[in-house]
């Protein structure tokens, strides 16, 4: 049997890996097949175009990498940075940190900007850093859109408009891991230099692609970037580009397939109305929060993030045990509070392939466990609130009309 | 593309065909097979001795037939009684009306006792017609458990009080295709001597299986049974049982897997805790419509179902438009209103492999819809309402402790 | 575990359920839907149109009921004639057999024509009962157009050219269950009446939709037939096919669209490329079977079936025997002679969605066992004699080139 | 529709990815999961344990990377090696060159031993540059268990003895990417000290997993090693296993259970009978091509290979033709000659999930394509020759006695 049997469909509301829509499935649901076909490349090359898309850029080299987020990121680093380079990299979470953490190992030379957890990238500093740097030293920033831990959305706006301001020619990194086709996210109006994110987040898919895409400033930045690197070279990738095959060892077929059909699900319900119903996924959430009389973990309104929501609880009640319910009882599965908020904040990712539907079953659920453990909510006050808002903005289905 | 593309998991409510669970699913990926194979026949006999379980019996023999309710019912009546008998039928919604027809077309000489739509079988009618049936005319007794139309169920324990108090030997025929799997229900205690369910209720199949099973004393009598069958035919399958080779034509190999993926999960989950599964989801329910200062269509407590709950719109509402809503806007499927209580009811199916925050979610959509449709719903009563039972009643999911 | 581990893929070559190909399992791999919402109508409509092709028909009605061959059989005899009606039926295998006692059992005053198990329908006498009848007391010819077996395929033009001749309104009713989607069939061109086969022939889907097709002439007929019917009525059907909802009652989600997808496939290759390829496997294997210095049972040319054949072994083996080692060491499903050819033939059914090498692995496969039960084959005849004429006949897959 | 459509099963003889199998294309026929829920650490256990055995091993450390055989071989080499260790490393064609390629790259010191291709590892010259290493500057011999390019297989049972004469204490890392779970493998008994295997070879499951098994020794070394590393740093993953939740970043839930699925095919038919089955594959393959009279691109019957089979053909002939004739007219997949042998050989993988009548299939076709490209074979020579020897020794499959 199953190790996770439980009644009815598991309510999957971690920030990733996320639902996977029945047509991917069935795209997957196949056997492998030669790789040197002509089948192949002829997808690859669909798929890359159709990749950029999701960036928004028109000059980006999309590369389709089998790893996760973290080789994604080792990816972005590798190629287009020298050990002891100096980066610019702002700690606001469990994720950021990771990142940081890896680019010290990777002997990078990283000035790291922190900000208290629920808060923002502290661009303010960034300025200062930009504004003192007259000899370029600083060679990246790196910078989570959207810090997963926190619920925490940056700017890449405004970093743009200060190193356009300083005239600073620094390469801009983004994890896009749980950002990219579920927020704004805009490579090239940005001047993003190389984005990124794994297939397991607001994709859709399951996890085992890590898309990258690099600008052609990255791309030239990575002819002369000493990382050492094999499994993650952009060059080994280029090189089969030319051929036409496209492939420097085996990808996954079916997560290709699977990358397919994703990508038509995105293009039909249009890029724009998804981020359109993350972003009514997020308020609808932040309004249940505020319904509880509970405080969400991200301080500002301008930092909210609208693919997971991070949501503080009383000292007097241990948030993981929020979380162990929600499986336990409920078969429900949401994000635990990660190191510094570890106990304090339980998450409920909003990010993929969701309905409206589904996040207020999930809601109804996080009421009912909030009272499990202790806290004196008034059962059924988020989904109304929640209610409230959607009931007045879910646009009708277009292909049902 | 699909059909019926829309974002996120499509809320399948009707009260038929239900949601597959993933191991069932799974388990019927498969290629065809040879059922000749010494493999089917060993699976075969297994799923006819574990069959028997879900309608708890085991003196009773069951049929896998590869059809629809509807072919059930014929296999039923035609193996069991000649052109000319007299039943006794109870028509108290849709489905029953149906059955009525199909016994008047293939002949026998139904006696039709009415009740107004939202009211069980009147059983005091059946009293007075077996305490005047000194001959023995009535050859069978034909009731639906629960008649889908109206989310009434109609309580089996009396007719066969009934029966054995005056001494009847009719045969007791019982449509359980919204019932078995999911209500209480006991072949051998009752009586019953037919009893019938399809793949895709409360077992939570696809459809494709009517699963018929007879009493000792329905085998008797089908072998004087004198309606014209093939297809439909007992016999045929007893020789072949008799042979050990199970099939006198050929199965569907995909859906024998799935029976048995379908029957492990509800044995690992336990029969009764389904069905306790099922009187919470029914609870619920009224408790939402009620908040909402709706009426159910079941007139009285003693009918309420918990596999299908038929909700009474306001005059001034047509319930049509609530289903097209849930549809259009909300990736939702209810269940219309059909035949007398078309544009006045429309119903929430609450069977088959479920649990509370599916149906939660299914309730706060219902919630927007009647605001759409200018009803003055309180939005998030409903939600508050069953959250408050369910809360104090949902156990913890044994598989995780 | 699996019932039917073994190393590698199932060699599938029983004349029926056949191999699905994987877009056809993938298509199949979803949630039930309400079969009631506005997609499964619209899809309903397509399938409906487009399964017409398949049976060279642009004036006849199709039916697409969840049942077997069995039922299908049904449904061409209850609808179309009265009990009593005389029919001409044609015994030359165990199918037809099966038919025949069917319609016996159905009350019709069934004149059998019988012929040696191997040979086709004896169309002389045919010609003599037609000419012989002028009050038209034969209401209906009912011949399976290949008889699964013996591996023999009647001629259905002569059929015709004898109705036209003795100007008969007899209906010809047909079962093409291992035929259509395989051999060259004409409905129209035919003056069919009723055609019909199975979902899990030809068609390579799982078994469960019994697809009939009434042409005006058997729909006229149905009007007037007397046969007592309800779930195979087609009346049922043409009502809700005029109310544009399609379905009497519940159908099966997941072969609908596993007929679209394998209707989709079908109409790739086209029909003709479809038929010209079951041509060439049956070619293949005689000429194997011819080199092994083994007769087929069908007794002429005439006959050859093009979608199953059935090979006679020398008396002193058992036939059953080699499709016992086919299991049991070579992960093979051979069919079993049937009745009276039991013990006396094996069956190699290539028919479906199946290439040319798959077809040589089986025919290496019955080598290796001929020689394992003693008959003394030259191991690689049959292969060698298969590959000379299939080299010099398989045409370029043309999507490929 | 599909790209590869062509009628019925794609013969899919390329040595990687390689076929599938039913049970396993089920278990990853699923949603996400929470990777943080209890369910995915208590499977992962069981895997990590189980994973071992097709190692042989009991005292190594397994790693199950989200990533390729390329990745593999990173983190073999990065957790081992320090930049500017010596390694030997032996070139014997296009597998063990990009190793070699990749060793390079990596900064290692490589000493590479190059044999004519079609020949294995020169032992005699490892012998010789251990007898010389009196100061022990050769930190790893790297060879490739099975070279996929030529067909070779090298004795690594020799390797170890060699190490064990001169007393030398270089770790031994292989490359058993074509070999693992197909060949005679014994990671313990040969003091192997990494080896190393890709889901999509003899696992027969999608690409997607490097797996890495180290020895305690391979262990020790990582805690000194120099090597720039953090995606495939296994620290990070001793980490998570000390943990008990066993993941540094998250796993694809579909490998996952596609593992376990495939771990449990394989203890089924028990590892050494699946040796056992791939000795039958390689055997009979090379009777073929023996039969028609071509040559085997390995040398030496010593060196010949039971997953791939590299099939010299005369000069007259491009051996990439066959390969694309095979794709375009038999829906056939073999693997193309790679780099010094482009046009010189075509390749047949027989690893995997395959059984012999799917091999005989494949060697029919190859048999047809040789005569389409002009080369004088005898049709069914080879099948014969394979025939003549599998037919004696197929053993009866045990599960079906």
């Amino acid at each position: 049997m199953d190790y996770v049997y439980g009644p009815g469909k598991n309510h999957l509301f971690v920030p990733g890996p996320v639902n996977i829509p029945e047509p991917v499935l069935r795209a997957m649901n196949r056997n492998n097949e030669d790789y040197r076909s002509p089948a192949i490349p002829a997808m690859t090359k669909t798929l890359l175009q159709d990749v950029k898309k999701i960036f928004k850029t028109t000059t980006g080299t999309p590369f389709l990498i089998p790893t996760t987020g973290t080789g994604a990121w080792e990816s972005a680093l590798t190629n287009t940075l020298s050990p002891g380079d100096r980066t610019v990299s702002f700690l606001i979470g469990q994720f950021s940190l990771l990142w940081i953490d890896q680019q010290q190992r990777l002997n990078f030379n990283v000035d790291v900007v922190e900000s208290e957890w629920g808060q923002g990238a502290n661009l303010d500093i960034l300025a200062e850093k930009l504004a003192a740097d007259h000899s370029h030293t600083i060679k990246a920033i790196c910078i989570v859109h959207n810090e997963t831990a926190t619920g925490v959305t940056n700017n890449l706006a405004t970093v743009r408009k200060l190193l356009d301001h300083y005239r600073h020619p620094a390469l801009l990194l983004v994890d896009g891991v749980s950002s990219i086709c579920a927020l704004d996210f805009r490579m090239d109006e940005w001047g993003v230099d190389v984005a990124l994110t794994g297939s397991q987040k607001a994709l859709s898919l399951p996890t085992g692609l890590g898309i990258v895409c690099a600008s052609p400033k990255a791309l030239e930045a990575s002819k002369s970037a000493k990382s050492v690197r094999v499994f993650f070279d952009w060059n080994d990738y280029l090189k089969f580009y030319k051929l036409g095959t496209f492939w420097p060892y085996t990808p996954s077929i079916q997560l290709l397939y699977g990358l397919r059909a994703a990508l038509d699900l995105i293009f039909e319900e249009g890029l724009d109305s998804v981020i359109a119903r993350h972003t009514r996924m997020g308020k609808a959430t932040r309004l249940a929060v505020e319904a509880w009389g509970l405080k969400n973990c991200t301080q500002k309104e301008e930092w909210y993030s609208d693919t997971v929501t991070a949501v503080l609880v009383p000292p007097y009640i241990d948030s993981a045990e929020i979380v162990k319910r929600a499986w336990k009882r409920y078969n429900m599965s949401l994000g635990l509070g990660l190191n510094k908020v570890a106990g304090k904040v339980f998450r409920i990712g909003h990010l993929g392939n969701l309905n409206e539907l589904q996040l207020l079953g999930c809601l109804a659920g996080v009421e009912m466990i909030l009272k499990d453990v202790g806290y004196p909510v008034k059962l059924g006050s988020g989904v109304a609130a929640a209610c409230a808002y959607l009931q007045n903005n879910i646009p009708m289905i277009p292909s049902r009309i």
